[in-house]
C-alpha cells in the first residue's frame, strides 16, 4: 500500500488482531483533504469526530495530537488525503466495551485522488444503486467503521465512466451517494436529504449548509430529483461535483453549483478540486 | 491479550492498517466452541461462513486450511473458543472492492468462558435493550464485522447478574440477544424469531432447528414472550441457557429446554456447557 502511517503516534503499518475496530467495526474515521499543507475543513472534521465519540461513548479524542500527526502525514504532498481512524482499542472477546478503553489512533497519508477530465466543468455521471440503506437513528450521520452497505453499493458497478452511485433508504427516500452527499435545486430552492435515520453527514455538506443558510434539509424522493434544475455532490475529498446525468436524466451545471465551486476555491482548495 | 493467533497461517498478532476488515468492517467471523479438541458444530459454522462469503461476494474460503489452523489454536485446551475472521484483505482507500481480493484469515484461540453458578440449571436473568436493530435484508443473518448495534446494546448494562440483553428490531419485533438467539415455548409450540430482516442466524440456532424440526420460525412480539411457558437462549459458545427472568417476568426451565440441553450433551459438549 502507498501511504505513510502513524499508529498511536509511532510509525507503524499494523494494528493488533484484537483491536475492536477490526473485531466489530467499533470506531470512527475521517478522510481529510489537504491542499499545500492546509486542511480548510479541519475544524468541521473535528466537530464530527467529537460528536461521534460522544454518541458511541468513546473517550474524547486528543485533537492536538491528531492535528500534529495529520499535518506530518500530509507534509511534502501538494494534494493529500489524511485518513484518521479512531477505534475503541484492544478488547477481550465479546461485545461489552472495556470500562476504560484506550483508543487506537491511526493517521495515514495518501496522495489525493484527482478527478479526471472535466468532472468539475461538465459534471459527472451517476447511477442508482439497488443496495438500500437501513434506518438506524442511533448511528445515522456518523462516519463509523460499519460500512458494509457502502461496500455492497459500490460493488454494483465497475464502469469508470460512472463516478458515483446514489443510495435510497429502505423506504425509497433518496439519501446520498456511496461516498458523497447530494444536493438539488428544486423550484428555485437548494435542498439536501435529511440524515437523521441513515447516511453519513458529510463535512463538505456541513460547509455547504453554513455557506448557504437558505438550504432546506428535507425528505427527497426520486421523482423530486427527476425534476430538479441542478444536482450536485459534495465531498470533503473531491469538493463540489456537478451531476450531468443520473441514469438517463440529464442536468446542466447551474448557478448554485457554480457559486459553491467558487466558495470552495475561496476556502483554499485548488482549481481541479472545484 | 490472551490467546494464540495465526494470520494467513503464520503466527502473528497484527494485521495491516489498510485491511478492509478494519477500514469498513468488510468481512465475516465465526466463534467456535471446542471441547477436548473437537468442534461438534464445525460444519454448521462452515456452512454459514460459505454462505456469508457468497452473499458479500468474498472469495470461497479455504475450509481445509481453516480446520487445521482452528484445531491448532484449540490444541491443549480442554475448553476453547476459536474465532475465525475473514476479511476482504488489503484495499486501496475507497469502498470499491478490489477486483481480485486476497482475503485475510485470522484464527485465534481463547479459553472458553464458563457460565458461573447454576446458569444451566436455574437459568439466567436477561433484560430488554433499548438499542433497536435496523432492518437490512442484505446483511440479515450474517455474522459480519459490522457490529456497532450489538456493541451499543451490550453497553447498556454492566450488572454481572444480568447475563444477556434482548434486542427488538426498529418495529418492535423481538429478534435475539446481543450474542445469543432466542427460543420460546408458546401454546405448546417451540418458536424462534425470523431473521430475514436483521439479526444473526446463530449456528446453535441452526442446530436446534434441525434437532427439533417442529420449531416454528415466526414473528415474535414482547407480549408473546410475556406469556411463554419456557424461554431459552442458544449460543454456539455457551450452549442452551434457560431464561429464568426477562426483567420482571419469571420463567421456569421446562421440558423442551431440558431436552435440548440433553441434545447438547449428546453432541459432545461438556456438562457445564449444557
Amino acid at each position: 500500500m502507498a501511504g505513510r502511517v502513524l499508529v498511536n503516534g509511532e510509525a507503524a503499518t499494523a494494528v493488533s488482531v484484537f483491536d475492536r475496530g477490526l473485531s466489530y467495526g467499533d470506531g470512527l474515521f475521517e478522510t481529510i483533504r489537504f491542499a499545500h499543507g492546509a486542511a480548510p475543513l479541519w475544524s468541521r472534521h473535528m466537530d464530527r469526530l467529537r460528536d461521534g465519540c460522544r454518541r458511541l461513548r468513546l473517550p474524547t479524542p486528543d485533537i492536538a495530537a491528531l492535528q500534529g500527526e495529520a499535518m506530518a502525514m500530509a507534509a511534502g504532498m501538494d494534494h493529500a488525503v489524511v485518513r484518521i481512524t479512531l477505534t475503541r482499542g484492544l478488547g477481550e472477546r465479546g461485545y461489552a466495551p472495556p470500562a476504560s478503553p484506550v483508543m487506537t489512533r491511526i493517521v495515514a497519508g495518501f496522495k489525493a485522488p484527482l478527478m479526471g477530465g472535466d468532472a468539475y466543468v461538465a459534471g459527472v455521471r451517476v447511477r442508482w444503486c439497488d443496495t438500500a440503506l437501513a434506518l438506524q437513528p442511533l448511528l445515522a450521520g456518523l462516519k463509523h467503521l460499519n460500512r458494509l452497505e457502502q461496500v455492497l453499493a459500490r460493488a454494483e458497478w465497475s464502469d469508470p465512466a460512472v463516478a458515483e452511485g446514489l443510495m435510497r433508504d429502505v423506504d425509497g427516500r433518496v439519501i446520498s451517494g456511496t461516498m458523497t452527499n447530494l444536493f438539488a435545486v428544486l423550484d428555485g430552492q437548494l435542498v439536501t436529504p435529511a440524515l437523521d435515520r441513515c447516511g453519513v453527514a458529510g463535512v463538505a455538506r456541513a460547509e455547504v449548509l453554513v455557506a448557504m443558510p437558505e438550504v432546506r434539509v428535507r425528505e427527497l424522493r426520486p421523482e423530486d430529483l427527476a425534476r430538479a434544475d441542478e444536482v450536485f455532490l459534495s465531498s470533503s475529498v473531491r469538493g463540489i461535483l456537478p451531476v450531468q446525468a443520473v441514469g438517463d436524466t440529464v442536468y446542466g451545471p447551474g448557478p448554485v453549483t457554480r457559486a459553491l465551486q467558487q466558495h470552495w476555491r475561496g476556502l483554499g482548495f485548488p482549481m481541479e478540486q472545484a
